[in-house]
């Protein structure tokens, strides 16, 4: 199950401006887990969400936890510069997303693997308390809620499986420079697992036992980072549910599949890489990876 | 062989502040080199130069190629914020390493591995120029040399088999942000291996047949980032060396080795750590970090 915002991103590179296409962290991990096993969306867009995209939802996605609501779909106006690196966001309209608060399908209740893309902690928790017994919970957040909403945030990271953090947010909440001390702290909070995204470097996975980190994919042409990081999730989340196991051997090949996919989020634009995207090609790249790193 | 800048260092962090410790290019390489293969040192030093540092390089390496100066040695003065990322310079006094020239002894001109730390690209010339039929040469640089020297680095970027950047470098050098793009777009100006060393986020090696991306040694306690690069170069030529060979599985084995060096590198202020280092703790982290990161 995958609960988030689905949005109408607009996005501005020196290179091409792509104007409200599908996006939001739950339309990126979604379709991205959809590649491994079935996946419930659920969320909340406005009466005016363009039939075309709704269509890319369906054709990938369980929709009984979508809510169409009067007024208008959350958008979401950002530009990079020629690096591709920072973000500066332009216009960020809440709409009906504002005030959502997700209600779970009685049939997603026993939902196994549970991503919850950025959303407020509150919200956050209110899914957490509508699913009876996960396998796994995952959670992302945003350096908004480490500075105004840290008690509820802590609140989450004590009841979810896995937290998925970058390093900045993982300095912040840790209160330390040091990524790899600070992961470990944030295990104190509660969590089973940490992964650290790293965008272009890769990615940490952090549990008591072992940390197992891994380099980025290397591309030469990358045209937007939108949604990496929730392709990311959708990647190794979704290798775990088609696995069945949390085991140590699978959560490390689902780092690897997290890495893959994001790589191919960033190549187009959106979700464009996805909608012509084959399992083929995700286990192909999958494989020359583990033949690129191996030593 | 080893060639480049042999310096007292100041580096003053928020933790610790180091007084003229002994650093440079050629120093850190060379104490790195030394715990895989013979290593002669090329440098000079002025009258100045405290007994007790030069007993740190007469006990590691050969110094038939080491000058000194009537004057005083080269000083380098720095500081580090909190997250230990950002250097500052405070002060850079070249002294007698201002108008040297690197003359190689008559001992050295079949020298196999050759590396060239980070001096002026016509002294880095100079020094290609003397040796005879090398097996691999290693050349390093900086930012103030690929702006003021442009010409001159790319001729000694032609005529060096290994180029050993970080990746500001590369993207100023082969002016395009992706460093996977620039890598490439370097190599096509002659040399046979371009490394792009990324600090706590590993190191890539680029040849014409492969791109090998690793990941840096996870380390929670970082006390001096100085020296790192040439230390990672060390690690990397030292291996080479004692290896004797420069195949594919070699070169992969010895960009691990590079970042096994880094890591030992930034653990205490300068040299520090590599005073009480072994063989076996070097061999244990490579063997650890093989495990660390295999899926």
């Amino acid at each position: 199950m995958d609960v988030g915002s689905i949005g109408l991103d607009t996005t501005r590179t020196p290179f091409r401006t792509v104007t409200e296409v599908i996006g939001g962290s739950a339309t990126f991990f979604g379709i991205v887990a959809s590649f491994f096993a079935e996946t419930g969306l659920v969320g909340v867009i406005g009466d005016d969400f363009p039939n075309e995209h709704l269509r890319i939802l369906e054709e990938r996605l369980d929709l009984t936890g979508l809510v169409v609501k009067k007024g208008r779909t959350f958008r979401f106006d950002s530009q990079f510069g020629y690096d591709l690196g920072v973000r500066t966001t332009l216009k960020t309209e809440l709409n009906v997303f504002g005030e959502w608060s997700p209600v779970i399908p009685e049939k997603y209740a026993d939902a196994e693997y549970v991503y919850i893309g950025n959303i407020g902690p509150d919200q956050q928790l209110r899914v957490l308390d509508q699913v009876k017994d996960p396998k796994l919970t995952v959670a992302d957040t945003i350096e908004f809620w480490i500075k105004n909403q840290r008690d509820r945030l802590t609140e989450l990271i004590s009841r979810v499986d896995c937290m998925v953090l970058n390093d900045e947010e993982v300095r912040q909440l840790s209160q330390t420079p040091n990524i790899i001390k600070g992961a470990k702290t944030i295990l104190e909070l509660g969590p089973d697992l940490i992964i650290i995204k790293k965008g272009e470097h890769g990615a940490i996975l952090f549990t008591r036992e072992m940390i197992f980190p891994t380099c980025g994919y290397p591309l030469e042409e990358i045209e937007d980072p939108t949604g990496a990081g929730d392709c990311f999730a959708g990647g190794f989340m979704g290798h775990l549910a088609r696995k069945g196991d949390i085991s140590q051997k699978t959560l490390r090949e689902a780092v690897v599949y997290g890495n893959v996919m994001g790589s191919f989020a960033v190549e187009r634009f959106g979700v464009e890489r996805f909608l012509t995207l084959t399992m083929e090609e995700i286990e192909s790249r999958y494989q020359k990876y583990k033949r690129m790193v191996s030593f």
